[in-house]
């Protein structure tokens, strides 16, 4: 779907805002595509990031596909706006084994105070091949400040 | 609800396994209760597990809730099993900010393969009160080796 | 949880929204109990409102749980709001079959514009033993005229 | 996606259970397509379906989400399978109104014992425009007699 962004500085909002996610620094996230409803996040497997069989924790598949749906409505939200997470449910596919990780949100209702998203999470393997991991159905709600 | 367990040496398997769970090892979370069907696990706040606004971040909040969900399921399954996430649903009901969490999961309804749970994520201030900051629901699965 | 409903009235605008719902007098359901923060909707079993094995279809049980979460959410509401469903999970933990059934719901966290509502559906047996069927966990939105 | 479904008469399967499904007749639903994970069923507008402002009651809209999910995970189960319903959540995007409906459901991930399947519903006008009212995110388990 096409969005047209009130906010002609998104681009800039939402790389400032990611940066004060103190967590994404923790587990390595990095943001990799900033769009009108639409973000990406990427995400290196480490070790210390996994649950009891080895595999990406759902607690971190979790969290990148949650701040990539906060960050793809935030993209379409007045300036000057914050947002945050109403409820979210994820499900997962398949094992999360991978050297790498994506989460792909892309807004499927924009509003003026809810919007709902979509996110995708997906292994990326060493010959760059992506597979489904899991998938977050999320509503984020805009805050004006 | 009172619920027997099957694998007399459930606490023993739980523990093991938390302890194999890399990510809990990372966050600081531990495993503060288990019961029969029933799970807590603590987190002390942490700067640099936050979103944004210096809360904890939802992929945390879900990342507890998630573990707690799994080992509540665990300790009704039979020795020998493996436990996973199918889904879950989080509603994010204030913004988790306090010194310290909690995340008490009990086990709504055991099942051969698939066993649904519930967990409730509290903060915890100084003083020791806690309150109600999100709740999960979710669908955990048996595997048998 | 005891909450104090703003709306003194809110009994009679339950009642009045409740008899507006048409499907509701189509599958026979029934307004059972009204107080703030709280709902109970009865539904006596009738074979045309079956799935392929002839138990009470999961659409049903989610008909009668999404009307009393609503409500729940409506009895602490403003005079003159509407109530209308954000989203909502169900897990369905047994076949619903029994000769009637009540959605129970119970408001978890009320707010200015969201409320999150959990309802469970409890089968009735003739000896009137209830058992739990299923369980949704609900975001409701206040409309304000 | 592509899927290759293992039983040959699952088109005839499926219009048989749907056919056993007593509520699809009661609320005037009907079967339009059926083809390896997808299934689409149609709903025609009725005044008896509606909640208090007069759209689809949201319960309905699930039905036809729901029984369109069962079935798309159907269509890849080995023959003499049975159906049914674990979870699903449904975001409700915009009023639920229209002259008539439709139920689009395909299987995201099959597997031997769950299937996880998603489902939009639009509402369609009178020039035959679609609009996406709600969607479906849900997982189908497979019983084998």
């Amino acid at each position: 779907m096409q969005f047209k962004p009130s906010n002609q500085s998104f681009i800039t909002e939402v790389e400032n805002s990611f940066a004060k996610q103190a967590l994404m620094k923790l587990i390595g996230a990095q943001l990799t595509r900033v769009e009108p409803g639409l973000i990406e996040i990427g995400l290196p497997f480490r070790p210390d990031l996994t649950q009891q069989n080895g595999y990406l924790h759902a607690g971190i598949v979790t969290t990148i596909a949650d701040s990539a749906c906060g960050y793809a409505a935030y993209t379409l939200m007045p300036a000057g706006s914050e947002v945050l997470s109403v409820e979210f449910k994820v499900n997962l596919l398949r094992p999360a084994k991978g050297s790498g990780f994506v989460a792909v949100a892309e807004v499927l209702k924009p509003g003026r105070t809810l919007t709902v998203v979509r996110s995708d999470v997906f292994t990326i393997d060493d010959g760059g091949t992506r597979e489904l991991v899991a998938t977050m159905l999320g509503t984020m709600m805009c805050l004006r400040r």
